[in-house]
């Protein structure tokens, strides 16, 4: 079984930007403990700040993956290309988001991402991830 | 470790109510398994179309108990005393929902619970409730 | 042939609360009146001001009844939960109100029932009942 | 007793045109219909397609008739002509559809009409006639 | 004279609650005290959880008391069936806010409940009780 | 000097129609008053209650009259193709109402018509008419 | 009889401020010409950039002269102040603005005093004015 | 092969209206022209300022011809009547406007009428009218 | 202890303007009243139609009295300069108003001033003051 | 005569995503056909799913080039920069759309990039790229 | 060269409003340093609390100064008869701003002063000031 | 000291691109005179009409440079991620534009980068930029 991470703008910063919301962890840490804790999954991870590149990988990799993990960062609530590449592919997609976008600015809590995503989790830290790949198993025993 | 599972409005109609959306599990069948599933965690039930009275539950457990996944079905969307509620207990509560309510219609968009919740699931059928006891057990290992 | 009518929060106030709108007479003499006009309808009356309790009865009768004309009353107006309620259930419900709701406050001229009825006939005072009970009997002949 | 029933733009097509909403009978079957089970009332019918026409009609027997049931079709939702020639006339109107409007799209949720109407009726096909000419009977009895 | 003071939800944790904002008496505690303040007044105090039950009781008492100091708490915000109780009742009724809803969010701004109340009156903590029960008095001497 | 008066839908029954909000002068008599207090100018009267005439008047007497006075009644309010006439001819037009719109609903406010003509007059009576004709005989000296 | 003229901020800048929108005559010699065209009417002239000094000026005269034609400049869309001095007057108030104010900016279509006002006449340049005092001189005729 | 063109208010002014919008030859000519540049489709003409009159003329012919390019002019952004009409017939109908609608007001910007229509075309002058037939030619293979 | 009460625009008519609505007493009679029953109390009166002036006289104030009762009238609405005054000085300042604003027009609805002062009052006519000053004496005990 | 049409994010996908909104050929196959069909134009094809590079490439080719025709896709709805790009160039750009976008989703109706186009074409499949380029011709024969 | 700053309301209390977000600077000191900073020009400073204070003094000079600098506090979000006095005048106007309005209330977000001046400068705590007269001085040159 | 000054899309075409409202200079040629002007400051220059390496950049420079003058072209408007990005980075940022964007189209009024920003300059034309460099080097005199 194969999973992608895909993390969207400013998650790089991950550990270095405002950690009072985010964690003081990188997310690069956390994603080998993640690779160690799910051995029996192909695992892979790719980040990038540019809404192009987020398209391109989507188009990649999902129509020959079991499924994609996202966190889309701003481009959760103003990108309508990346939800038209996720409604163009086959791997299902599971939205994450590590902090409760909800407690957030008003503009945070509408996604154009989610309508088109199998489900949504957020607010549990980097534990959305897990939760994510959590998810994915089960959506997949269903198909 | 002890975990409340509330339903909200109609949920007692799962099995019976729109197959086409909700699956045909009753909840009692799926509590069952999940009982089994974790065994070592001390779950309860409780299932209730009144507002009034899942505001009691949440106020008579809510200080004494490890967490609590709650699908408030519709008062998710209308319930601002429900949301109260949550803010004014001690335990961490779970926002859950079998379908992707961003699927669904527009004033299922916003929910008046998620900005007082530790986080939200949604969309993953009933194994969205087993995901919300896995996010409580990691959210209390964290405190 | 049976029909359930459901009058919602308020309504036990009728001919105490605002003659000027609603009028003088109370339901129970209304009820009686229209019992004896359809004497071959099996008829029962249901009254709360509990939003959870109208769910409840809609549960209850919803699967085994041939028709339910519903003053939903304020609730019309704010409660989501009935009205999954009423698109969960399998009996026709007819919306009727006494007052011609369009001209009372904005507030009042949005229904979150309106749309998962059958249909609706409002502003014909206590009128209203019958003609609801008289297309119910018209909706079952075509079923 | 004399009664009017106007059909605004497009219900000349009924029967023909999207007869999934609408039904496959034309409105003059029906009203030969219903004349037949009213024969004690003197009822008269006419359809245009255009607003001025309908506001004609509206003036010419708006005085002198005992009611007046209105199926505006497109124009309940942009005439406010229409409307305030209702709230001109001495004659009483019962606003009616065909489909239950609050199924379909937003933008038919909005009635110019209801609010200087006796009553509305909607969504019980062309029974809706029926019940509107029921309801004038009432109407007049309480006058 | 008679008076009667409701609370609706989420205030029976009064002193439990959210401190910081509602202060950390329990409004027994309080009531204690008005009520030796205030010894000329037969007073009593109802607090619910249930939109249904405030309704209830305002039906049940609002016919023949002097008056009713209200804190609808969160249903301020979203009970309409509660507003139309007050506008059916014949005692004046008094909404109070223990803290300045204004000051809060957004959606605490709007009040279904204070334009069919004599008057409003929020801000002074616990103290806004006791000059509800002041208004009222004076309310009365000029009737 | 020629000018038209244009009357749109229902102004052929003032003196009929709810005289509280326009009074009880026929149209006609006040016209005949007027034309022998304007005696020196050809004065010409048109009423319809139908969208497309008002649209073909427009168009035959706006390019050889020296003015026009347009009381569109609701057509003021929704249609932007009398508007658009009005900006393709080359005769002056004056708004005017009868009664002050701004008093009235909300709907009532919006006017398509007014950024169009040379000015409004509302809210006189029948003397607004009269106060337009003396608006047009001091526009056109300027001319 | 006696007629008061108001103007509202920047207007003493008449033939000064943009004169493409408002002309290049001062109102200080349009005043004269009207006073001497109006020669039976005691005219009277004040201008204030200050709103309260409106409102103190219309509370001065206001119960004692036969009408106000008021030009409230900007004050027109953002002072309710000036509205309420208008209503709580006994004189008729008429609005007038040079400017067919629907011509300009949206937030210029907003008016707090148009509803106040017995009539509103805008677009005629300076002839407003005039136009406002025959409308005044009619408006007495019928008290 | 069979298209009907139909123009609807105002566009019998082309050439004579606002021609640095619309251009400044009439609708005749150009018609003349398609129809020799397009010799073997039966092209037909119809205008109307009637919103009626474009309905009963999209009735009569919308069941039996091979295509309607409808410019509906103003009627495009307030009548729900003539999408109805669009909705109900079986002839494919093309869109088209003579300038880009997007350029003008704000309220140009909302088509009733583009939901219902195969497609839109606009911008392009008169060459909109020869876009909108070459695609219907092409829309007909299609079939 | 020492207490200012300020009235804003139109307050100076109060008995002569909208007795319906505000009463026929002067508010220079009632404030002798309630000096006189707050004898203990240096009570002091100060009212303008002048934003410019309210504001002066919070700055003159606020920094050295115990508490000021305000009515701002109008300027409630419409001032966030009033408001910013408030939330700059040192006094406590409690919004009064005599009438229910929320049985008023929409526009009254809104508040600048409400979420700087400690409290609001509306509803029970010249009462609202003296609970003003009561609520003051209680916040000043709490200091 | 040079032509340059660019495909925005995910038409790359054209013929593997949702077949029954968008058909199921690729642009390339489609591209070479209408390169046979303008055998007499220099067309070249540009597809991107970056914002950026659509930018870039306008910037690249909009001042030496005959037309372009473009399907921004998503950014159509997102995208100030490429309006932006499209005003700042020379060469006028057509937008086109290969579904009737007006059929679709709240979101997709607003175009950011309409405005700053020569015109538009939508909803005839591929072949809105043919009558893209049809249009240009035209447009260019009158430059 | 002469400069004009104005500073609208509230602003004379800084040094002892809100200091953490104003800071704890009297604007005299400010004044002072800045009067010795620019030499080469004549500096002048007004305050005032009231608007039409601030409309006349921009009268006053503003059509034989060089340029103001203007900060008008909340008269900035609320005071169109301002914006329309500096659009009035003809001395350059730059807007300035002590704090960045745009990290406070959604209220000062928008300006109506913005659109008439030459430019804006806001976030700089009293730099602003300077920064504006550096900015009038580049303006000047221009000239 | 070390700044660098970002340009956003389309401000590479700086003196190709509507020099009516962007003025005729190109950036490099107005660079090289501030380096000159500000020689004892490191002036770095960066373009990009991709948000994507926008974003890389600031995260790249925005932990060890002294300030950021950031024009941000259309993504001020658009760009949640660009914003996100300067609330992650420690260096400040000044937000510069050419134009007075309140003088411009309303979606161009919203800034989601202002609120992130230390300041904001708009309105001064290539200025601009050299007052955001004044103002962050008094800015760094601060820290």
């Amino acid at each position: 079984m194969s999973i992608l991470i895909i993390n969207g703008p400013n998650l790089n910063l991950l550990g270095k930007r405002e950690p009072t919301i985010y964690g003081s962890d990188t997310f690069e840490d956390y994603f080998q403990k993640i690779q160690e804790e799910f051995g029996q999954i192909d695992l892979e991870y790719f980040q990038s700040n540019h809404e192009g590149e987020i398209i391109d990988k989507l188009h990649e990799k999902g129509f020959n993956i079991d499924g994609i993990v996202l966190n889309a960062g701003a481009y959760t609530h103003t990108s309508l290309a990346i939800a038209d590449a996720i409604a163009a592919i086959k791997s299902p997609v599971v939205e994450v988001h590590i902090s409760n976008v909800f407690k957030r600015e008003q503009f945070r809590h509408h996604s154009f991402i989610s309508s088109v995503c199998v489900g949504s989790i957020s607010g549990f830290g980097l534990d959305s991830y897990r939760l994510g790949i959590e998810a994915l198993i089960r959506v997949n025993k269903k198909i």
